[in-house]
Order: C-alpha cells, then sequence, then structure tokens
C-alpha cells in the first residue's frame, strides 16, 4: 500500500469509527480510559523495552540529552500516564449538553446541543506520553483521532498504539477510534493535510516549524499557537511587591515555556522605584536583561534591546524590558509585539485594570496575577490539549469542551417555513 | 501598486480598523448602521447609475435573465437593505457579554467574554445587496470586514463601498473597517487567502465552485458548506398527514436553496400508505421524482434513481426517493450521502426522535419540522452571515454571536503558579 493510500485508509476508519464514539455512553469511555491505564500498568516491561530502541536511535544519532529526557519513558512517566488517564475519566463528559434552549413564535423549540468535533489530526514533537495524553481527551470528548508523532519516538508510540487498541476493543470500542500512523515519514502529513473529507481539525503541537509547516499544508482548519510572547505592564498604581512577585514568576519559575513572561513593560512614574528591586532579584536568578535607553540610563548594566528582542519568544532566562510614558503605549506595544497568547497589567487603578481586560486581544488577559496561569488545568478547565491563538471556537487553552463544537437541534410538531 | 501590495495594504488596514471596532459601544455602531442607512436612501440615484453600468455589461455579455435580476439594485432590493441595516441595529450587541465565570481554589476569577474574531474576509457572487447585509453584521459584532464581490458586480459593490466609507467616517469610525477590493481580478482572492496575518476568518458565499477555490487556496480558516443535500425521514409512526405537509414544504416551497429537501426516505411499512397521496401532490407541483426499485416498484411513473442521485443537490423541482426497512437504515444512508447541513424526522415516536437527534451528525437536526427552518432569523439568531458546516465554533447559521469568539479573563490579587 502507498503511503498516500495507508494515511487515507486509517482517515477513512477513523471517519466511520467517529460515528461510534460520538454517540457512547460516558460510562462506556470511562471503562475504556481506565483500560488504557490497567494495560500500561501491566505492560510496563513491553513499553520500556520498545521505548529502549528508540533511545538508542537517538542517543546513535547523537540527540543531546535533554531531547533523550524528553523521549524516556521512564517508570515516573508511565505512572503519570495513568494519573493523566485517571483525571480525564474524573471530568465531566461535555457531548450531549444543551447549552441554550429556546421556543420560537411559531412553537418550535430550538436547542444547541455540545457534540463530538469529529476527527481530530494531532501532530506532534518528540515526548511519547503525550500519545496517550492526547487519545485520553479525544475519546473522552467523543471524538476519533490520529495521531502522528515525531519520528524519534515512532516504536514507543507504537506500542502504546497498540495498548489503547487492545483496550477500546476490551470496551467495544472500535480500536480505530484512536491510531497511530506507523510510519516516520514526513510525507504523511501532508497527505493527512489534505484529507478534509475525513478530519474535522488538525492539532500541531511542537516548535515553530512544525507549526508553520501544518499551517501553511493544511486543508483542514488547524488550532495552534506559534509562540507566546507574553507581556506583563506594571502600571504606575501597582503594588509594587506584588509586581515583583508576579513578574519574577513569569519569567523564572519556567522559562520555557509559552505562557511564561518575555516581555516586561514598565510605566515611567514608577520605573525609578521598580527596577532596582526587580533587577537585582532577576540577576540574582540569571536572567539576562534587554532594555530600552530608557531602561538602560537607569540601570547601566542591562543590556541594550535590540529591534529584534520585541516580540521575541526567548523561551530562556532572557527578559526585554521597556519604559512606557503610559497604559495607552503599553497596549499599542502589545498590539503591536504581542501574539494573541497571553498578558497580564499590574495595578490597583479600577479603571486602567477594566481596561486592560477589554482591549488587549489575547487568548487569556489577567489583571493582578502570573501569565503562567494560561493552562488549562490552572484555569479549571479540568486538562488541555493544546492552546489556541487563532480565532476559531476555541481562543486559548482547550480542553475537553473545547474538542466539541455545537448542533441545532429542532423539537416540532408539523411546522412549516411560510 | 501590484495588486498583491493593493490588497496587503487593504488587510494591513483592516487589522489596524478592527482594533478601534472591537471596543466601540453599542450606540456609536448603531449609529453608523444608521448612517449609512441614511446613505442609500439619499443616494438611490447615484446607486442605480452604477448599477446600471453592471447591468448593461451583463446584458452585453449575454447573462440571463435571472442573473441580471439577481444584479439589479432597484428600489424595491434598496428598501430591504435599509430594511436589514434597521433590523441588524436592533439586535443586541454580543460584544463584551460574559458567557460565564467562575472562581479557582486559590482566588482567581476566571470568566469567559465575548469578543469579536477581528478581520473578516467575505467573498461573495452576484448580489450586490449582500455587500451592505454582510457588512452590517460584521460591523455590529464589532469586526473590520474586506468584502469582495463578483466582477459582473464592481460598479454596484464600489458605490456601495464608497457610501459605507462615508457614513463610517461620519460617526468617527475608521472608513477601513469595511472595505470592498476595488478590482474584478481572482487572482486579487488568491492574495487575500494568503494572509492569515491580518485575517482572522474567510467567509465564501456562492456556487460550489466558489466555496471549493476557497478553500483549497486558504491559509486562514473558512467558514463554509459546499452544498445542502437535506434529507427527510418519514418514519413508521409518521402522523401522514403532517408528513406531506412537511414534505412538500422542504422540496417544494424554495427549491432553488440550501435547506430545501433533496432526498426522502420513507419507511417500508408505511410507504404503501404514504406514497399514492404524496406524490400526486408533487406531480401537481412539476416535481420528477427519481426512486430506488422499491419505489418504482409501487408507482413505475417514478424513473429509476440512478447512484449519482444519492447524496445530490438538485436546486430544482427533483427528488430523490429511497425506501428503507428501518431508522437504522435511514440513518446510515444519511452518514453516507449527507452533507452535514439539515436533516429531519418526521415521527410519533418518542425514541425514534430522541435517537435520531442525538445521532444525525448535521448543523441542523429536526423532528416534525421543515429542513426550510435552517436559517438564522428562523431559528431566532436574528439573521444569519451564511451557514457553516465545518465543524468549528459556527456549525449551521451564523448569527451576529457566530462572529464572535470568547478570551478568557481573570481578576487576580497576586496570584503565582506554585
Amino acid at each position: 500500500m502507498s503511503l498516500a493510500a495507508l494515511v487515507q485508509k486509517i482517515s477513512q476508519d477513523a471517519k466511520i469509527a467517529a460515528r461510534e464514539v460520538a454517540v457512547l455512553p460516558t460510562s462506556v469511555k470511562n471503562k475504556a480510559l481506565a483500560a488504557i491505564a490497567a494495560g500500561l500498568q501491566q505492560q510496563r516491561s513491553l513499553i520500556e523495552q520498545e521505548n529502549q530502541k528508540d533511545i538508542k536511535n537517538a542517543q546513535q544519532q547523537g540527540y543531546p540529552r535533554a531531547f533523550i529526557d524528553r523521549l524516556t519513558l521512564s517508570d515516573k512517566v508511565i505512572n503519570s500516564m495513568i494519573q493523566g488517564l485517571n483525571e480525564v475519566s474524573q471530568l465531566p463528559d461535555p457531548v450531549g449538553a444543551i447549552t441554550s434552549m429556546w421556543k420560537r413564535p411559531n412553537g418550535l423549540l430550538v436547542g444547541r446541543q455540545r457534540i463530538p468535533l469529529g476527527v481530530i489530526g494531532f501532530i506532534y514533537e518528540s515526548r511519547p506520553n503525550v500519545t496517550v495524553d492526547a487519545a485520553a481527551l479525544c475519546l473522552k470528548s467523543g471524538n476519533a483521532v490520529i495521531l502522528k508523532g515525531g519520528k524519534e519516538a515512532i516504536h514507543s508510540n507504537l506500542v502504546l498504539s497498540s495498548l489503547m487498541a487492545q483496550a477500546l476493543a476490551s470496551t467495544g470500542i472500535p480500536p480505530t477510534a484512536v491510531q497511530v500512523i506507523p510510519t516516520t515519514e514526513r510525507e504523511a502529513v501532508v497527505e493527512l493535510l489534505k484529507l478534509d473529507e475525513f478530519i474535522d481539525i488538525v492539532i500541531p503541537r511542537g516548535g515553530e516549524g512544525l507549526i508553520r509547516f501544518v499551517a501553511e499544508n493544511s486543508r483542514i482548519p488547524v488550532l495552534k499557537h506559534y509562540k507566546g510572547v507574553c507581556h506583563i505592564f506594571v502600571d504606575s498604581d501597582a503594588d509594587l511587591e506584588m509586581a515583583e512577585t508576579i513578574c519574577f514568576n513569569a519569567k523564572v519559575q519556567r522559562p520555557g515555556v509559552c505562557n511564561a513572561m518575555e516581555t516586561l513593560l514598565i510605566h515611567n512614574s514608577i520605573a525609578p522605584r521598580f527596577i532596582p528591586l526587580m533587577f537585582a532579584r532577576f540577576r540574582e536568578a540569571g536572567v539576562e536583561l534587554r532594555g530600552c535607553p530608557q531602561t538602560v540610563a537607569l540601570d547601566p548594566q542591562v543590556k541594550p534591546a535590540s529591534e529584534q528582542d520585541w516580540g521575541y519568544e526567548f523561551l530562556d532566562l532572557i527578559l526585554a524590558v521597556k519604559i512606557v510614558p503610559d497604559l495607552e503605549a503599553g497596549l499599542a506595544h502589545i498590539a503591536r509585539y504581542g501574539s494573541y497568547h497571553t498578558e497580564a497589567i499590574i495595578t490597583e487603578n479600577y479603571r486602567n485594570a477594566q481596561r486592560f481586560l477589554n482591549e488587549v486581544d489575547s487568548s487569556v488577559v489577567l489583571v493582578n496575577a502570573s501569565t503562567r496561569f494560561n493552562d488549562g488545568g490552572e484555569l479549571g478547565l479540568g486538562a488541555e490539549i493544546g492552546i489556541n491563538t487563532s480565532k476559531l471556537h476555541a481562543f486559548g487553552p482547550m480542553g475537553l469542551e473545547e474538542l466539541t463544537t455545537t448542533k441545532f437541534i429542532v423539537y416540532g410538531s408539523g411546522q412549516i417555513r411560510q
């Protein structure tokens, strides 16, 4: 079978399975999640054995240590997959909920009912545990899923896939509801992205290169974010102690993730008071600071920022700092350089807080809280499959509900159109 | 300026305008709608004069009468545009509504707030009145819009565009919030569809050819439906009189539209009773019937249906008819040949009604009512810009609310991520 034919067959099978999965009772879906968890528990040695093949290959090809860490399905990682399955099992099932219902003058009862999206194409890079995490969310939300992981994790992904297929079959669910594309060729992704007839939504997760590749080649709508260039604006009326705590958390707690702060905007009038303590704390944590001329004037140890540093996702202990004359200028900077991801204001001023919430065009906008809260779990969605910054139904973190849409259901009693 | 540069400039300007339009008070948006209506009222002769150029060109090029009718901006059509503007003005403004809000254990107040999509690309065919109708919906929902109409309506669209720009400017709204691409070249559409940096959503409206062209060339998510192949299933427990009335309405009232019935599925057990009266009525209205072998056996005047007739959008007084042994077979036929658009069941059986609503994967699913109700106005959305059968946030008719999405807003008091 050619690669194109293989991908087509997988997608067709997924579409058929999706019809069944869409109407499964919650209890059956939870049973399947439990069966997958039990499979992982029982087959630890098999999983580790297959995972070793990937690790050995990666080592031979000279991948860096951090990469191999992410690739490794240790006992701890297997435990976290099992825990994830249990957590998803406990989340409420979004499918079938009537989100609203109203009566028309002609007596028609019109409602909107949550339904699964259908078939989700999930394209991701190295970590093989994501294979199980993503499958669990798709299954619980009544979707079929086609998974295409990184080539370096192919043995791991295939053994997890076969475990999940067995678990599904044992609970009477078509195993084609969760499929891993069994090839390392990138051409498979290109083929997949053409199949808008069978696949409803594509979610890529990984580096900006992967995501751009998917967006540019897809005929299917893509839920994605390219990057998270998160800003914090410290207002003239900020509680400076709170500002220091939040900015430190947003930059330092986990600098390599998309909801970490990349640019700090400081109101002119408090900069001389705020900068000394804040920068001392950043330096202690090893943060490299790159500032606008005014910042450098206040603290000559700061490296001058280049134009490239604005709107740049460092994903590292590096921070761009700009002093602005007012909220207006802060909003303009965010509008120009932001990535629609996460922005926060630190202020005690009521009007500025409301204005910031209202005008900033980002998936999550916060007052007096860390940007690190842009996360499905932290915001109360239970779990997330990713964060979307396209203006589609799911702007921001995507949990179970964001893997559904609604259809209209209409209860009539013989109505016709006049 | 090259065509590509022109389209890029228009799109960039739209994005800048979108930021302003997003936060306009409802009263200002309504004032702009009123100003557009007043402009149409005052400039009737100018509009008709420009429209005449399009009509003359179309006549010279031998376009059919029906096409020229659709192209004509008669006094009646101008009145309907004015009425449409007034209606949209009276609809509630969806922007800013908090759709839900909850408190996290750490005290964060997390809410979802409706925001505009941003910049909408609207690509459509002949009728120039759509230029104003679509602009009104986009403006009221806080979006900027770029309109690309058919080449045959270019003079009409440009005069309407200039009227709208004046009206916007007179109310202090950037005129670039509503722009018509001033060219007849299709290449402009290709350029537009690349600009995912500036445009958030594309909505094509027109024939299947146009829509496929847009879907295949777009890097921006597309809200669309290719076709409406609507089915009605007449169950064994149907009230046959009601079934007759609804099926007649769904096929005959306006056969050329996407929510008209194209295939009638009849339960085996009532076919012999239902068919004689129903078919007599269809024939009286000039409906051509194409049936499965069983249908032909019951009524030899029926032409045998070919495989092509299933899942075909006739948009005409032609109906495909199939007798099925049970609901299961009806559901399977719809799953195979349906277009995710509109499906109805006629039944007095509670369980079958609920099962049909639950299992049919269409944007609108009805019990005992005509498929013709898949329409934003009829379902109570106020108005619609189109119907979407992709599984995005707006599955079905799209009114004002469907031209928005939500962002997360978070009220904190110093929270950081642990």
